[in-house]
């Protein structure tokens, strides 16, 4: 997503309490969500706080965007349940320990699906579950409304032996009450369906 | 599939030398392909008829249909390369030997999808994938148009560790050329996708 800059942004990441840096300290005692890719925010806002004794870490690499989720995030008083880091993925995700994550949102993201060369950059392709292997994540919870995309996820998957499980091929025909969807998700889902999965570290089982 | 009986068709099924029984003695040397559920054999004579160096081997319950099959294979000159089976999965498929098979195809199976306790007599359940793997048959090859079959489907594949590969959730989207189209295909693919999937026993890889 390509974004104009915003002009109380940088006072934003500056002094929003629930925007962390670094290697991010965490309360202990609660299990740790993430998603990455989090977008202006509405999904995981709304995650953090249908599920409070969860602690939410939303990862965005767009600093504009990140901004206005947390600046959100603030005027819904998610309160510190919810922190956000700016962050690549391409990076690695070692702002957080390893072991430390137990569940993975990815959700809409980009489907690299115009060119066959560009599929490594997929977060579902083998070399980012791997990353996911390396950091000991449990679950992870993928959507999209990208065919290409998640055909191809469902073979890394099932290539990097992950359990798949509560697939759907078109969520909104038979909507989950505890779906919630992403703003992205609300506006394309007319276009066709939208895909969902579970996937489930067999090395954590 | 119900079939109004053929006057035609005992004697087909009796004097067509196509028409296998009991522990069937194939030709040794070439690979044999199976497919349950033939139906009326579009699938199967045109896929033998492509690949002549592989031994096929129909299946299908319904002696009527059988027959049908059987009769179009005669016509269509296909060879005792193409042989029919009259048997229900149910019973195992045991008139073929261990590991004899090397491929199965299953093509729009009965979905069972109208009822959740019918599940378990979707050719594609846990319990078929072990018949399977018990007869030692290396990849599954498997088409249908119902969106619920193909969700469990996938489910259970990975469940008993196969290999998915070459998933598609649309296959006429993009058609390969070597699609080999059944009868059922061509006439409900305008109602919505066809997904098809290629399956890898793992202990066979």
């Amino acid at each position: 997503m390509r974004t104009r800059k915003k002009k109380w942004a940088p006072n934003e990441l500056e002094n929003n309490p629930r925007i962390l840096r670094g290697e991010i300290e965490l309360p202990k005692g609660k299990p740790i969500h993430l998603e990455i890719g989090c977008g202006k925010g509405r999904f995981i806002i709304e995650t953090s706080r249908r599920y409070p004794d969860i602690q939410h870490v939303a990862v965005e690499r767009d600093e504009t965007i990140l901004a206005t989720a947390a600046r959100r995030a603030e005027e819904n008083n998610a309160g510190m349940s919810l922190v956000f880091v700016v962050a690549d993925v391409n990076d690695g995700l070692d702002f957080i320990k390893t072991g430390e994550i137990s569940r993975l949102y990815i959700n809409f993201c980009d489907p690299w699906s115009r060119k066959k060369k560009w599929a490594k950059r997929r977060l579902t392709h083998d070399t980012f579950l791997e990353l996911y292997e390396k950091l000991q994540i449990p679950e992870i919870f993928f959507k999209t409304d990208n065919r290409i995309l998640f055909e191809s996820s469902l073979e890394s998957f099932s290539r990097k032996n992950w359990l798949l499980k509560n697939i759907s091929l078109d969520l909104h025909a038979n909507e989950p009450e505890d779906n919630i969807r992403t703003e992205y998700e609300d506006k394309f889902s007319v276009h066709g369906p939208i895909y969902r999965l579970e996937a489930y570290n067999r090395a954590k089982l």
